[in-house]
């Protein structure tokens, strides 16, 4: 296996010194009704494509795009609603909201206070985007843990977004990631507890991998050909797939050893592994690099493909509704973003 | 006076609940070389106004404007090591760093991943992009505390960006903002000190101006006239400057009274006024709401611009810088997005 953060020195593991513990109240997901199938994207565009090639090499089968009307803050606000009705917490309870983007709904203001709109919010909640790629939510859950440990009863944590958008307005889509990714939103709510939860959490990120997947989008691109727009503007560039797959399998390997090292367990203690799978085979391989079966995990990227930080929390949804995943079970739960980037936590549920 | 937030229900101002408390050691500014005048732009865009009237409306006498050619992440390493060296600290003993980005130097990954590659670094430091507008530092101010409350012993938080690119790459400026902003980047490092430096924190968003003034590059606009690129999907649209003068106002009376409230302080206890200033007047009208004495601040919009998040900083750098501001001095430090969100803080410097 090709090492590609050999150069990398990691950071130490640091404990958690909060002075109110935090625990996940419920999950809720915002999702496009319309399901999107290799065959409609085959046919929409014209591709010399089959369903059963894209299958095979992606593991991918269908994963919902929005209807064009549809706006990022309803996905937003559709997720914060579940979620909060799954716990019985009203909107007004909420000390902060961070969502973890990838194209906002503008560039500003930050598309959490247009999530406050969308809901009609009276209350002012401080609210901020941040942007982190896949690994986005992992750095927006170990921020709320921050913030309940200091003084938030409260923290509303949402990650995903709209992607589709780029292919849908162009009609003339890149056929190396049309097939990728997919639209959703998730929030997450937790809440103060006096019970220690999360045991630990780990964030680090790889700068030699900064250049392998990206969106151009940016300063740079204004620095260089700004006259040339189109959807690969906005679409996320990949080098080299092996490379985001042998870093993430890495990435994985680095993150639970710090997690187990720093709260005693082995991985035969993990009850549920949660990741982020940028395709199928990534996310068999994280599972296969340390030794967890099939059975504690549950992919769900045929369904939804990439949707970049909402994978893993979409993940934990499913496993929660699903009833796999029980209160007081052990959860090592982690994202990758393209190599740059990876978090990763142990809490018990 | 209209009054812009009428409809808003402010959250309460909450203790900070830190297990270790933070201090700010140093800061330090990227700035772009080149100076350019009202007249460079005059002449350059051959405009129909005048560098006296420009002067007289803004209050803007030159700002600095990147060189085609610079980079992001170039000013970003120049504020971090100026940073850095001011503070006697290497950039191995950072635990976390946080970008308040306008534009990135990508969409993805984060920007303050391309700094630790610019700044050749060896540690996999934690590292993500913020995004909240002009009120972005003051998020990240906040968070920083919560961070070193909570196990940090130093963050290195960021603010600014480059805007100027828009304008340089289209060669069709938008006359309404092409006078009223710069390129900057400023870095602060805090530290974990055994004494309460940071006396209060408070953050509100008012979503009632989510629309007033937006850069439209993201999903929504996606989602409408995709085909119409141009230098205003990438620059601030303005549908009222008075609703932003007026909502600036009435957020520096409410952040003023929520830190005086909670610090039992009076606003004659106040030795220097820090804040952002989208033009001089509303710099102006900030002190006189409060009656803080014009010799207790220091604008520096004349010679910078609106460099969005970098404004407080810059204002507060060189509060340091010129000796005005010293050691064990009372600060009330804020930012205002225009109007969508807000924050500040008062600390012992």
């Amino acid at each position: 296996m090709t090492t590609n953060n050999h150069n990398l020195i990691y950071p130490q593991i640091q404990n958690l010194n909060v002075n109110s513990f935090a625990r996940i109240v419920s999950t809720g997901i915002g999702l496009p009704e319309k399901v999107t199938t290799n065959q409609d994207i085959i046919d929409r565009y014209h591709l010399f494509a089959t369903d059963r090639a894209v299958q095979y090499t992606l593991g991918i089968k269908e994963r919902r795009w929005v209807d064009p009307k549809q706006k990022l803050t309803q996905l937003m606000a559709r997720a914060v609603t579940e979620c909060l009705q799954r716990a019985g917490v009203g909107i007004d309870q909420v000390d902060r909201i961070i969502y973890s983007k990838l194209l906002g709904e503008y560039q500003i203001p930050a598309s959490s206070v247009a999530l406050l709109r969308e809901l009609k919010v009276d209350k002012g909640i401080p609210a901020f985007d941040i942007s982190s790629a896949c690994s986005g939510f992992m750095h927006a859950l170990d921020m709320a843990l921050r913030y309940i440990g200091t003084g938030d009863d409260y923290v509303m944590i949402l990650g995903g977004g709209i992607t589709s958008m780029v292919n849908q307005s162009w009609n003339q889509p890149d056929p190396k990631t049309v097939f990728m990714f997919g639209d959703a939103i998730v929030a997450m709510l937790l809440e103060k507890t006096n019970k220690k939860h999360f045991l630990a959490s780990y964030i680090f990120t790889n700068h030699l991998l900064y250049d392998n997947a990206y969106i151009p989008m940016g300063t740079t691109f204004l620095n260089s050909t700004a006259t040339k727009f189109g959807p690969g503007t906005y679409t996320m560039q990949i080098r080299d797939g092996r490379v985001i797959h042998n870093s993430v399998v890495e990435s994985t390997q680095v993150l639970a050893d710090k997690l187990l090292q720093a709260t005693g367990l082995t991985i035969d203690d993990i009850d549920i592994f949660v990741t982020s799978e940028q395709n199928t085979q990534i996310w068999e391989a994280q599972l296969d690099i340390l030794g967890i079966p099939r059975e504690k995990s549950r992919s769900v990227f045929w369904k939804y493909g990439n949707t970049v930080a909402a994978m893993s929390p979409l993940m934990l949804d499913e496993l929660i509704t699903s009833g796999q995943l029980e209160r007081g079970m052990l959860v090592m739960m982690m994202a990758h973003g393209a190599g740059a980037s990876s978090g990763g936590c142990i809490f018990r549920y």
